[in-house]
């Protein structure tokens, strides 16, 4: 707050309460150390928002440090990080799996995006049992669009969502290198349409930027926010 | 090549000239200092590409650099990194604006990227007269759309950018922390339109994907790739 926003004491200050409403406070006082900060008022989100479940791979933890950014900044509800063949067995042993690791990534995302919800984040280490057996329990996955994104996809996400209305979405984004054939066809089996993000190969958290910003247009669908 | 793609002597790689084809090369040897690579073949891009020209706030170093990086990885052809309000004036003496040192930045984007064209850096330490005498003068300025990310924008691109014929379009993108009126309305005497990236607040080098992926997806216009 000193650093960035060069806050003093009598300053207002944007808040949001943790999985709550957000508002306005007002700074009583500030160090180096922490700050004091009186509630002015609190309002819930205005807008209503789309409900985004996110199926990330597991990547290096440098890469997936700013998946947890990103997925908080931008608003994921939930965060389901996979194995896939092309996630090395090292990653799953990181201490970035660990909830009291990657909280602070997903803070540091929700103070950027001045969003309030945590993402749940879950672990799953084997592919194929998650995709047949869990993805499908999970509430709303029948009725919700399911996209993957995939370099090799011939259409771009407005060819894919035509249905403008929806609430919910699953979307999946591959792992360094991308999917193996593997994986596409299950996907493609659980009902989840490839889209292209465009020519360029994105690194990982690039690549969910992008497809979340798309979502969000295409979502919008040409109205005004 | 060791590390990332555990690339050994035999394996083919796929290679890029600066500024020139991409395709596929051989590697004849590699060890931990440099790799010899054979030319197998070369071709020019296949797709059509739009030309993007970014004018960008000049930002902390730590954030330009990764503008630098997503400004390359996305095929951007010019960067004009402009003064705003809000960068302060440290940030014009950051070593990072001399060629030799954020030309690596602009090379890993390439990389990532599979992108050749290496974006031209331009300087503007004076927000005003760069945009009231420079841009105007710029090749294709006055018949390509012009548009500006803004958070309180009232307008999704796919509804500012209704003209889908466009090969070049000029994109703004502002500092942390925003774009002061008087930027605004400079931009927008100039032809300008803003539009909005979304409900979150984006890291300018996430707001950069986020725009540059938009109009990719609004400039195909539903087409297939």
């Amino acid at each position: 707050m000193q650093t960035v926003l060069h806050s003093v004491a009598g300053d207002d200050i944007e808040i949001g309460l943790l999985n709550g409403p957000r508002g306005i406070g007002r700074i009583v006082s500030i160090d180096s150390q922490e700050a004091v900060v009186e509630v002015e008022r609190l309002q819930e989100h205005p807008v209503p928002q789309l409900t985004v479940d996110l199926i990330c791979a597991i990547t290096r933890p440098k890469i997936l440090r700013k998946v947890l950014y990103v997925a908080a900044m931008m608003g994921v509800r939930s965060l389901h990080l996979i194995r896939t063949n092309r996630t090395e067995k090292s990653y799953l042993l990181s201490p970035l799996l660990e909830a009291e690791n990657y909280l602070p990534y997903l803070l540091d995302g929700l103070s950027q995006g001045r969003q309030t919800r945590l993402p749940v984040v879950y672990l799953h280490p084997l592919f194929r049992p998650f995709v047949e057996d869990e993805l499908p329990m999970l509430p709303g996955f029948s009725e919700s669009p399911k996209i993957v994104a995939d370099l090799g996809a011939g259409n771009f996400l407005d060819r894919v969502l035509h249905e403008r209305t929806f609430s919910q979405i699953f979307l999946a984004v591959g792992p360094e290198g991308g999917w193996v054939d593997f994986e596409r066809e299950l996907l493609s089996v659980h009902g989840f349409s490839q889209f292209s993000l465009g020519q360029a190969t994105l690194r990982v958290e690039f690549a969910l930027t992008a497809a979340l910003s798309q979502i969000e247009m295409v979502w919008n669908g040409g109205s005004r926010l």
